[in-house]
């Protein structure tokens, strides 16, 4: 073991954010604070001053602000991230010999010492930190040490100025600081990164005649609906042209009809491949278009990204290489033993061109870049190399720090965790089977309160073309609306496969199998979005709250609160600052009224508990008075089986009478 | 971000143990077992295989152990450390193609599927395996392919067999397998690093006559004493030739009288400093006899390093640069204002001189290693450099693996820990002020169940000469003894200030404050050890129980049990095969008698509920017959205030009898 310098004596530990000693990085969105903490400490006695250093990526020097001594050796700073991209932060600290010696200065007075030879130390301390100065300090920094060296109360008091300690703060070398040994990374994104309402729809089902194709130009006419529903990402599976060899049929039937339209998923036939657009959707300038378009109504078109190949995708006869042989000759195509599915060729990630695999395929994202998508929905990243992820989505972010990448890996949690590690920007999550109470309390309070926080942006989805879960097949409405305000309520990002959802269609294929009748995966449908039991109105109520409501804007702060019934969950988002607090309150039970008395945090949220104070709903704009912690509720779920309360801390009283005094 | 091969597709992380990313030793003894878990995972369905790698420290080749799927992506293998020294550990993982192939065979061929390509795959995975075999290893590869090739069931089948698997295991290339990041070491050191009994003495009063200096012959004396009441490591106080400047008298009277024998810790002067004997005390040769003739009773002496000097040390004079200088010339005395220790000087770690002061401390302990000593209790350690430590402890553990230092700091949590962390084998602890129920379980919960426990060793001191808590001058005998069952039982090591502990004195210098009256650093004693009152026998028995019980010689497994009595604390032990377990409850009320119900864990403990057993109090020899979860137990204070009992799990009974059947 060597040293270089054996007098660095401060310890710095317990990083906090840090994920994996700084190999992956914390994200943000822009304005957002990055509050930092750390066990500093040093040997004996002395003092010790700590500070944070951050920069953007390409900054050649570091931003420097102090941190504050909180209790046990933790110390604690702050930095706001103004600018997409990447920041770094660290910290140095070192022992403060002035600090030590004013410190320890007060205690001598204070005991009636002698200080005579402590005030001679203060002045050369003083002089030490002149000679790095000049000008008008210089001159001050001789003035004190001029005090110090005269002596008397005067001189002694001036030796505790604070001017001179914000002078030998500047000037005084800060003698074997220590660094601490990494640079820890935070990913910059824009705001929509972590508040996000996202709405999937077919392209090909929006025509208004039924059995027509519908056209990029149909989902243009959709625009204002899914605008006045509240939703700002509007999700298209792929738009490629889509294989013919093995297409699958209505129901996913593998001997599919002649006419059958085929999966979107199977991606690729003669007239091209990932970088093509869909004969029968229009064109690439028709795409372009949709995508300004969708911009005025302030959406975001999100492209899906799925790496995989019909038989006939033009990669199959340009680069065999890019896909696993079999002995027979044939390429092999992906199978969960014993399910084959013959239709789909996945890429050989072990391909000893591996190298121009991964351009190939970030260059696919690229293309879509460059027709102004900044938004990717990323199909089954968890059986694609990980690294190739890392490596590509860094790639990206560095010219286009806008871009959010959405990783839809519905798999084992280790895994969906590493993706949200290597860079993907939001993740989907298990919320579909997460229906109890208790599953909730705990999927809620992993997801928000452990360092998952820092990495990982759940997005939170009801259904999905490819999950209808029991839940739904078995209640009816109620669950529809439920489950949308948990989703709404829970997490700051959330979406919903429509007008499916909207029309709160539920009829499997098989009772007890997610998959959806007739799924929209494999044909085309028409769909009539002016039926009444239509929840259109209602999704619109809830998308509006979470724009007016900044509490439901992020993930952090969430508390779940005390109510003896576990039928009705009830829990509270509320910014930092406590001004925007929401109360959702949801009977969990499709078929009866639910009541209960909810427990409220009086203190935290600095109510006082002896005067009444106003719950507003938001849905429905009913308004009551409640006193006290406690609090009666009670929700009929064939009514209304949500509350959205926000907390009004005053009710008035006679006292806000002009002549009441 | 740059990828040499990006083919290498498992993840690896989560590794535990692992302390800060392995810049810090997990600690074991000799024979003892790391069980090491991570996390690994790979993109897509393929399956894995993981293998924990270990070597010594010099060795130039790993071993290899496969490691078990757990749960979760969890995988856990465990090795034994079977020498002194230090050992590094890591993780390799890999795709498993051969092992991915037989586990989809099974299930084509439950299917009912077509496996001929299958079998083809198959044989040109064992060609490929067969490239790197020989012999009847590479016949018996060549007869697998051919048999997969010929088809036919017997064909698969014979793909399935586990010679097959374990050929495959040894020679197919595991491709692009990863390693873990990190080499994680282990400090192995001897069983009484883990497992030791001390026993505290100042020599100078050992003497039989009174008034009269001790010897290191009194304390030759004096062994026999102390290997009765079975202490295994017997620490004296510093040795060294005791300053005469400003030494201090009587309970620490700083104008000393002129006869005062000085304090230990004031060390160094014209006779010498670290590496002199005091000469009342005897010669170099009569400490070596000493070392020697400990080690025929079983004992370690530990010698007291505490780095500072006396004025007088010799080291002033000829180093006066490893001392700070005050303006007016003087030399910086040790103070912690406004108090003043005038009659020490620290040694100052910021010198230019630091790598000489480095050489030089370590030379102290080397010299004392050359003398047969291979413990040191480490004086106030948080007071000098942390680097110093880490490079100190390894370079001497290096050639000294079986040295073994305590550091004695009683400072804030998170400098106490990273001494441990540095490298000190033990540590001193807050044991001494938990006294209450509550302040032990959550003390020993974060000693022992969380990371801290592959780090910090904690020994157990209830008095030092620097320590007599409120508890003892309050409260008389029977917290004498409860303090030493809860040292002795919580604590895999512990120890006391004797004579003055089994003799009960508790007469402080003044109420409230920890200072013993009259204290021994302070004067000559001399100890009356045949007092009727004595608690040695109690000690012997304590310690006694202790060498015959494997639970109690390690701080893994404890656990804290369900008694509805805050008065009553009570604990198992177990060793890992639960083949030995030790049940104590101690009385913390030192007046009165208390009883409660304790509640046993039966299932973990594999004792039948509807079965009676029997537990043997080793304390007294008293046998109680329990049934079921709940027993009562009642302790007056007066007469024994605890139990220790060991588990026989059944009582004899009717069917015992050869006459019964």
């Amino acid at each position: 073991m060597r040293f270089e310098e054996g007098r660095q004596r401060v310890i710095i530990e317990r990083v906090e954010p840090e994920i994996d000693g700084g190999r992956y990085a914390i994200k943000r969105v822009v304005g957002e604070r990055v509050v930092v903490e750390a066990d500093v400490f040093t040997d004996g006695h002395d003092a010790i001053s700590c500070a944070l250093l951050y920069r953007k990526q390409g900054e050649l020097e570091w931003h420097e602000t102090p941190m504050e001594f909180l209790v046990n050796d933790r110390w604690r700073a702050e930095l706001t991230v103004q600018e997409m991209g990447r920041y770094y932060y660290s910290i140095k600290a070192w022992v403060d010999r002035f600090k030590s010696w004013s410190r320890d200065l007060v205690k001598r007075v204070e005991a009636g010492q002698d200080v005579r030879v402590d005030r001679l130390i203060g002045a050369d301390l003083i002089d030490e930190a002149r000679e790095h100065a000049s000008g008008d300090d210089a001159a001050a920094l001789q003035g004190f040490a001029a005090a110090l060296r005269r002596g008397g109360d005067d001189g002694a008091q001036q030796g505790l100025s604070s001017a001179l300690a914000a002078l030998m703060a500047r000037y005084l070398d800060q003698r074997y600081a220590v660094m601490y040994d990494h640079e820890l990374p935070v990913t910059v994104d824009r705001e929509r990164a972590r508040f996000s309402t996202w709405y999937e729809l077919f392209p090909r089902s929006t025509s208004p005649v039924p059995n027509r194709h519908g056209t990029f130009k149909d989902v243009e006419a959709r625009l204002p609906y899914i605008a006045s529903m509240g939703f700002d990402v509007l999700y298209l599976p792929p738009i490629h042209p889509i294989g013919r060899e093995l297409r699958k049929g209505r129901n996913n039937n593998p001997n599919g009809e002649p006419d059958a339209p085929g999966s979107p998923w199977a991606i690729g036939a003669a007239e091209g491949g990932h970088k093509a657009i869909h004969p029968e959707l229009g064109t690439l300038d028709d795409f372009r278009h949709l995508v300004q378009k969708a911009r005025e109504y302030g959406i975001d078109i999100a492209m899906d990204i799925a790496f995989q190949c019909a038989p006939d995708h033009p990669y199959v006869k340009e680069h065999p290489e890019w896909f696993r042989a079999r002995p027979d000759g044939t390429i092999q195509y992906a199978e969960n033993p014993p399910k084959k599915y013959q239709d789909i060729y996945p890429f050989d990630f072990e391909t000893t061109k591996w190298r121009e695999l991964w351009q190939e395929l970030k260059s696919v994202i690229c293309f879509w870049i460059e027709q102004g998508v900044t938004i990717f929905r990323v199909d089954n990243p968890h059986t694609k190399a990980f690294r190739f992820w890392e490596w590509a989505i860094d790639e990206i972010k560095r010219s286009h720090p806008e871009t959010i990448f959405l990783s839809e890996a519905f798999t084992r949690p280790k895994v969906m965790y590493k993706l949200a590690k290597l860079g993907f920007t939001q993740s989907y999550t298990y919320f579909a089977w997460r229906n109890t109470k208790w599953e909730l309390t705990q999927y809620l309070t992993e997801l928000t309160q452990t360092h998952l926080h820092d990495i990982c942006r759940p997005n939170f989805w009801p259904n999905t073309p490819d999950i209808l879960t029991e839940q739904f097949q078995i209640d009816g409405r109620a669950t529809f609306m439920t489950r949308l305000v948990l989703a709404a309520t829970l997490a700051a990002s959330y979406g919903i496969y429509g007008p499916v959802y909207e029309l709160c269609i539920n009829t499997p294929l098989i009772h007890g199998k997610e998959e959806y009748l007739d799924s929209e995966k494999y044909e085309i449908k028409h769909w009539d979005l002016d039926q009444p039991y239509s929840l259109k109105e209602f999704i619109a109520r809830v998308n509006h709250i979470r724009r007016q409501s900044p509490a439901l804007q992020s993930n952090q702060n969430l508390r779940f609160l005390d109510i003896q019934n576990d039928q009705i969950i009830a829990y509270i988002k509320y910014t930092p600052e406590h001004d925007n607090v929401i109360l959702t309150i949801v009977n969990l039970d499709p078929h009866y009224t639910q009541s209960g008395w909810v427990g409220l945090p009086l203190d935290d949220l600095k109510i006082d508990p002896h005067q009444p104070f106003q719950v507003h709903d938001l849905l429905t704009d009913m308004r009551y008075i409640w006193n006290g912690p406690y609090n009666y509720v009670e929700l009929n779920p064939n009514v209304m089986p949500a509350h959205i309360f926000t907390i009004r801390r005053r009710v008035r009283s006679e006292h806000d009478f002009e002549y009441f005094s």
